[in-house]
């Protein structure tokens, strides 16, 4: 394996901790929601997903590191055997975060060993696997240190973190003329299965606008009464906001007539001039409705793709997370990858300022439930 | 309007009474489980609809029946105010199944002399959704009644109801050339705005079978380990049959090594020849990879519908709800009809035993969630 | 057994269907909370107790009426085989109203003819047992077909029914000297076990009200934010209201500034005489911590009850329901009857004016949750 | 205020350290059940005590630790103004364990000022109570630590603790005269409010054993099917402990036919010869039924308390906790202190091996729901 594979092995498992670097020992082991999992447990994850699925059946006589960690740091591998109960994450206090950094530590040196030692191909293609799957890991990492520290009535601040700059440049409609398109990745890099195989899809002629929903844009639909008006909302969202009191994105509180927004760096006054995100699928839906615009679907965004800048947030489209036509599952373990979560779940393009380097690819699919807002997630509209 | 439209009108209103003809006042009331509703309801709701749409704005001199109903058979119209909430229908106990019959007796006549009364084309219009809505609740008064029924320890038969034939024709594939197919409703009869616009959708080659799975053949499913088999399962619908204690289709139940299945004719053993149903969409695609097979989308049933029999039971297809390039919602309280319904929803196609005649149509696109199953839904299989 | 047992039976087994003639026929079926049950359940089980208990083992060649109807209508008797769940008692269609009144028809008549045949001590025991016990269903009908109508958004009255008085009389405070009291049943009529072993209370001075408290006087400490004051409430009542956003006792509402309250003749202007109810243990105790005053226990309550006029509703003590001190309970199915229940549960004493003739002893026991509101309970007040 | 008081605080905040000394940090974070406070909750919670009823209002210029804290740190005192929410401790990463022991530091450090400061009658009466609240948070302390150690799928150890020793001597029964006997506490040290007022109770003749159930008896009610034999059960433990799959104490568990039980010391074989505890009133009570006896009452517990050992784990009895005669609560914040618990609960007396130093006194009212397990409860019986 070259050099190339072990210097992108080894940043990306200094970046996960790198990450990491600016939480107490506390903020690493709670679990405020099922959708947030504590920071050690990602730590742990990752690591148990080299060790088991390359160094325990390639490594030469490998010792695995502690023989509970299998059982406590598998996530929805049901193929590897019974997974700890996920809504159970957060009351794990043992192993504590130095014995999974010190696990960390040992896997790393151990992989290490094993890409310089000129590994078959399916070991060089599990690395890579691993090597995305650890970066899938960081930017829910970046989610769900957001999330815990923003529970906190006491706002804490991490300083320079992940910021997103202002959408400055001026909004215009792009015309893409219908017709037949290809679809998927195209390239010889590295892709998920879910991006293939390429083949066509015939799209309408449409305009999609260059630029982001700001926060300001946003604020004007609350204004106007956004929230209470049933005849913007799927059925399931009008449910959704009113289940669960929810009035405005995720983060953001009125305080004496003044809006602010929890970031980073504490409780901040709302800027209004930046993509506006932590929305639903539902809110992104009824913004367009009520603007008498729509957001596009997958392929429209894929095919535009590159007439736009797209890079801060994860864009919502209004396609259901399916699989391509001929799309087949990887064989084993793997194979639990993407497609069992082919249902329910909406196509999100782009990607945001917490995605790791190399994997900004206008072809890839990322995928959320039309309820989550954690991520890092806002929208761009269509022209009806 | 032509006596046509009258007689269509007039027997839409008996059928749905000859619907409830065999039930006991008892059977009226209850709804076991939140998507179940009263049969009481659905008489109530249908004529509601007529009263509310029609009579209140386009009847001379139109004095409503009762001022409660408005506010107790409104179903999700929030247009039209305050609702009832839903899952506190199965304990309205007044007005009696007697005082609903009366209710529906006098719209049906205040209808029948506005229909003859040359009325305008908007009118006409609203008669013929009003006339479509009542079917629709006929077709769940069916599910419903077979609910209610099947919830009884003691297992009441109807007698002749709704029965399904053998499958008895042999099983075939048909190849179909990929290509640009129009989809949509093309004629100029009745549709649902959800049939339209007409559009381009490019397919790919595909063989699909000519006959639904049968019971016999699922059973096999089962009897292989089917719902054991988490490799098979979506994550949620794992899940799903997890938490729900599910191992069979809805109505099946096996006692000292045989399996019984509850019909209109109550506890009756399990006719295999007949197509399987009361399936999840989740049960259906495990079935499929079971199989080593898939489900269709919608557009590859619309495409390939005249090649196969269908009427039987409603088709699960792997598409999602979703509007078509194009879609726009109507104006007012009836543009809330299909549109808010459009995520998180899968389309099945078809027609079942218990859809009303007329109903029947390759471009109908009915929808449920992927776990629902006291509906009439089965499916049949595309070759990978 | 004498003509007066005969009597008694055929009275108490009319009287049960006299409380529900005013019924409708869905009336019979529905269950809107756990703790109400469906008419017809009421008349079906009181009917199965006779047969299990009696008939079956003790009327020669003795045919059950139906085989389903042991296992649907028994109700805690889990000796007597599993039992159907409660809280699916509103589902149950079948059998109808009619057929569970020929089963009353059946029973009743068997049950005659057993009384007129010169039974045993013990048969004679268990029919006075069993005459207790319908009677005690008969109180529950009162109270549940209350709450069925009271759910209904349109406030079916049936006109006269079980009304209550006004408390005309002076309040008084009753003086009662401290010292040794016998507590318990001392006739030689029946009781049940939990009135017994007769026993010595030692109690200190205390003074009593001779009047209960009255709408009038609980709206006084509505009106006086009695409901926005912790300080008043058990932490678990503070919970209790908040969670179940209890403002005013059951059946009470505030319309353009009047209180209305749901009676048995529909929805009426509130009567302020009439003694309150409708309120849970932890309102009286509110009320009393806002008079600075205190519930009675039941050995005070029932050492002074010969002292004021009781009947109209039950009263709310501060005792827990506990076993008198060589409390037994009997061998058998029948044993089940209240030891049981002897946790988690407060007495109250007195009688109301839904109590069958013949149940109200001084020192009957009667038992509720400190949550529940849907009997006919109010309170008397203690000094502290 | 004497040395003795500055020393007695001393300790006891050092203690309360001392208890927590074998945790990591992470294990000072989480709530595994609603019951089990964060121990860095505790600490913090039982210093806001002293700070907000003692040092803000009586130590002269205090300023306070950090504004943050007196909202955080409050449990119940409604008084003291809005609390966090309970189920919400776990999520609390800051502030930070260490920043939490500052806190405790600091407030230590003022309150010795203000004790060696020659402080009024009111003051010492406040140090006095404060220190009983730390003290009883020092036992929930060790209850807690042990849930949440013992939900690790580790089982870490911690080494020597808090363990129980066998029950050797020999069971016997003693027998004890009824009549009237004084209740509550006659010295002139400290008491709770709810041990007061004195006053007489009559008991009837009874026996008590001189020995606690211990786990090898209770083993063999486990073996005997109790928990499968409803007769044995009150109706609510019934459903207790099938909905929640009791069938053994908590922290029991069979491996390959022999009895383990999590310790402080990791996993161990079950020790039959020790008291059993971790079991609720319910399955006290059943096991008493299963023998024909039953629990003590509060009463007959304290009168019988200087014959028999007492003081390895609380004792069950089958008193609700209830006020006794002539109770009154404290005026203010501290007025919430036990009062309004009375309802719902069951008494315990004695203490454990986990009861802080001086709060054994066979008066002392210790009170759990009749479901909860966690802490340290065991139970004796006497003869029906």
């Amino acid at each position: 394996m070259s050099i190339n594979h072990l210097e992108q092995f080894t940043i990306t498992r200094n970046r996960t901790e790198d990450i990491c670097a600016p939480l107490e020992i506390e903020d690493y082991v709670v679990q405020p929601i099922i959708d947030v999992s504590p920071p050690k447990w990602h730590l742990a994850h990752s690591t148990w997903f080299f060790e088991q699925f390359i160094l325990v059946n390639h490594a030469k006589d490998y010792e695995i590191f502690h023989e509970d960690f299998a059982f406590l740091f598998n996530s929805y591998y049901n193929n590897m055997g019974e997974r700890s109960q996920r809504h159970h994450r957060g009351f794990m206090t043992r192993p504590t975060v130095s014995h999974v950094l010190e696990y960390r530590k040992y896997v790393t040196k151990k992989m290490q060993e094993l890409i310089q030692d000129n590994p078959s191909q399916e070991v060089v293609d599990l690395v890579e696997i691993g090597i995305r799957h650890e970066q899938q890991h960081q930017e829910l990492l970046v989610y769900d240190i957001k999330y815990i520290l923003g529970s906190q009535p006491t706002h804490p601040s991490l300083g320079n973190y992940f910021d997103l700059k202002a959408e400055a440049h001026q909004q215009e409609w792009i015309k893409v003329p219908g017709g037949l398109y290809n679809i998927g990745y195209q390239g010889d890099a590295f892709c998920f299965d879910n991006e293939l195989p390429v083949h066509k899809q015939y799209v309408q002629d449409f305009s999609i606008s260059t630029k982001l929903i700001t926060s300001g844009e946003y604020l004007e639909f609350i204004n106007a009464g956004g929230y209470k008006n049933f005849d913007l909302w799927h059925e399931e969202g009008w449910h959704f906001i009113n289940n669960n009191n929810i009035e405005t994105p995720l983060y953001w509180q009125q305080q004496d007539g003044k809006w602010f927004c929890y970031t980073y760096n504490g409780l901040e006054e709302l800027n209004r001039d930046i993509p506006v995100m932590h929305v639903s699928l539902f809110e992104a839906y009824a913004y367009a409705e009520w603007k008498g615009m729509r957001l596009p679907t997958e392929f429209e965004w894929e095919i535009a793709s590159d007439k736009f800048n797209w890079g801060q947030v994860w864009e919502w489209t209004n396609s259901a997370y399916l699989p391509y036509p001929g799309f087949t599952k990887v064989e084993g373990a793997l194979g639990e990858y993407n497609g069992k979560f082919m249902v329910n779940q909406k196509v999100l393009r782009g990607s945001s300022v917490a995605t790791p380097p190399g994997h900004e690819r206008p072809t890839y699919r990322n995928f959320f439930g039309a309820g989550n807002r954690w991520m890092f997630a806002g929208f761009r509209l269509v022209k009806k």
